[in-house]
């Protein structure tokens, strides 16, 4: 296959296949479809020049040597974990698209005067143990020892699975990447969004990554009879938070910019004749500006506590994950932005409501993102769409960016 | 041990022990602990007298002869299936009793002029398969075979489940009683309602049981990234679904007697930082008048499909079990009456807001029950509660409703 964009979605594809559930795409932390998909992707990195190593925490990295030994390090990526009931291109298109840049440099027998690092990082979604960006945690040293303690629906610890998984809990701390020898870390993502679609444009460069807090909260009302406690009796876990889930998606309608989420709920004892006794769900709060986020959240555990002592229920807020918003490298995002300008008449500039792992990269390291158009907006979702013809110009993007980098060095 | 007071509630609390989860008590149909409880039940049913055997669906059924050879029998018994994390009278406080009574007979070499068969069912609750009353409709001849398909939350079949308990699927239709030969039903109950503490009565008698109908809900909206849809192009299955549950409790509220309950819940994908692009619920609507219950489950129905229509997803109501409100025997419940009358000073009447298998026996036999009071009406909870002195009040009761029957037969 000679156009690099064919061969990145047929890889894709073939990604697509590789998944711990029947019938839908969900690649988990520490799953052994993961362990496939590395094996997979890591094939592909050798074919296209690179070495490949996996680090103590499962992030699978190929390296394509500078010109000369000894400079710096560009990083190019993203992630190969999904949510569940994926779609296949949110974290691959990342992957695939840099390993094609570094195959175009080395059918070319071209080095560039920094190595390239493609990076596929091991859990960006957190969909198994609730707590995100634990590849590149790792890799920019701000992994936190404790979250091994966490432990997923079936009650594995994190340490466990990254012990399945061939990795080492212990080792964790190896896998820090030498900070000072970095250049920068760039992204190649689909936007998730509409905006691209609505502006006919196949890319766009992000600006700022939103912030956001994932919260735990619990509702612990009484559990008693379905048939024989009145109504006016009762203590419904459930329905305190059912008035805070609509108490969430007034107040997000009502403030700009701000979304608020709640994806997971799980009630106990959970019998269809059983008035719920508890009840478990997390928030998802995001928005561009963190004092405006940080508010946001205070005033909802407000209105938590309130439908609690209303409800003579108790209720628990507990924050689990929180990052603050990141500004994208000005140096980086210009030559992105110059990159973009020589295949699109216009250069839309984003703001990335989605967290990316380019946020905790940010700690340690220049960062830029370049959005590709999905179709909808959809993603997070079998339904999620992106065409050859755009990530072609993502390629092409890409391949201009590391000359323009190239030239600066 | 000389009290059978104390006898019944030192087996209520071994039975207690027998689960299938660690460190809450839950046995449900066609379980491990379902098989051990019939085993340890069925020893104390040989101990009193009775002939054991267990029927093709796991009902276990202590035959104690009459006075002489074919004449009717009087079945007394309740379940030995439980909720999930129950508490541990709901069910067998009832088989305890009438194995009780039983003992008491053997004792004094006593013989009835009718035998009893004391029935331990063997799924009234419904938490495997949602279809409550399995035990007592093949006993009753209206076991539905359709049911045989639906599956637990596992996959595992219904008729699989029969089949790995050692019963047998197909021969279910053998379970059938001869109904010509019955003279009635009775069973003893904990209230599972705060009327009789509120009454300071140990015990009282049942008038009637009320109808119910358990409906499947499903809200079908739109999955998508918690980060990057804006709460306007939002198609929330979760809030959809929030909405109806603070419907149906405002209801209830505001109709006597009326109880409605949602109890169960699980939002697909079910991931935090995605938005629920489905959500499948319960809802348990009792009455004891079977026209205002289906004219609740009318209205109720309407306004899940306004919520739906506002909220641009669709909605569907799936009627998943249905009872009639149930009338007590006029003969059997008088001569109850009479036997609670010579230990009680008033003797109050209830209403069954709680199915029991009386409502499917009903359909083939007179059926009349007892109730217990319980500590602060609370059941279907670890902390339900009754005291010895009320269980010895209850075995008296049955003992005089015996003799009370012997002499009129």
């Amino acid at each position: 296959m000679s156009d690099p964009a064919q061969l990145v979605m047929s890889r894709i594809n073939a990604l697509a296949q590789i998944s711990e559930d029947t019938g839908r795409l969900t690649r988990t932390f520490g799953s052994m479809a993961m362990l496939r998909a590395n094996e997979l992707v890591g094939s592909w990195m050798r074919e296209a020049g690179m070495m490949v190593r996996q680090d103590a925490v499962g992030n699978l990295i190929g390296h394509y040597p500078a010109a000369t030994p000894g400079r710096k390090i560009l990083l190019l990526g993203s992630h190969l974990d999904t949510v569940r009931d994926a779609g296949k291109f949110d974290g691959p298109l990342g992957v695939l698209t840099a390993i094609a840049c570094v195959q175009t440099l080395n059918g070319k027998k071209l080095r560039l005067p920094f190595a390239i690092e493609v990076v596929g990082f091991a859990d960006e979604e957190g969909a198994r143990f609730q707590s995100t960006y634990l590849g590149s945690r790792a890799l920019a040293g701000t992994f936190d020892p404790a979250d091994l303690k966490r432990a997923d629906a079936k009650g594995i610890s994190m340490a466990q699975a990254i012990r399945d998984f061939g990795g080492d809990a212990e080792a964790i701390g190896t896998a820090k990447l030498d900070t000072g020898r970095l250049l920068g870390y760039a992204e190649v993502h689909i936007e998730q969004g509409p905006v691209l679609e609505q502006e006919h444009c196949a890319v766009g460069v992000v600006t700022a990554i939103a912030g956001q807090s994932r919260i735990k909260v619990t509702f612990t009302g009484e559990a008693g009879h379905a048939g024989t406690v009145p109504m006016n009796l009762r203590h419904d876990a459930l329905c305190a938070a059912s008035e805070f889930v609509l108490a969430v998606e007034a107040f997000a309608q009502n403030r700009g910019g701000l979304v608020a989420t709640v994806g997971e709920i799980s009630v106990s004892p959970g019998a269809s004749n059983v008035i719920p006794g508890q009840v478990h769900h997390s928030l998802d709060v995001r928005h561009a500006d963190d004092a405006v986020r940080q508010r946001a959240c205070d005033e909802l555990k407000t209105r938590a506590d309130e439908i609690a002592t209303e409800r003579g229920v108790t209720m628990n807020w507990e924050l689990v994950h929180q990052t603050s918003a990141v500004l994208c490298d000005r140096r980086l995002t210009k030559a992105l932005n110059d990159a973009v300008n020589r295949h699109q008449k216009v250069v839309p500039l984003l703001m990335s409501g989605a967290g990316h792992d380019a946020v905790v990269m940010s700690a340690v390291t220049p960062v830029t993102m370049l959005f590709v158009r999905c179709k909808g907006g959809i993603s997070h979702h079998p339904a999620e769409s992106v065409t050859t013809d755009d990530v072609r110009i993502a390629i092409a993007v890409m391949n201009d960016f590391l000359q323009e980098l190239a030239s600066a060095t």
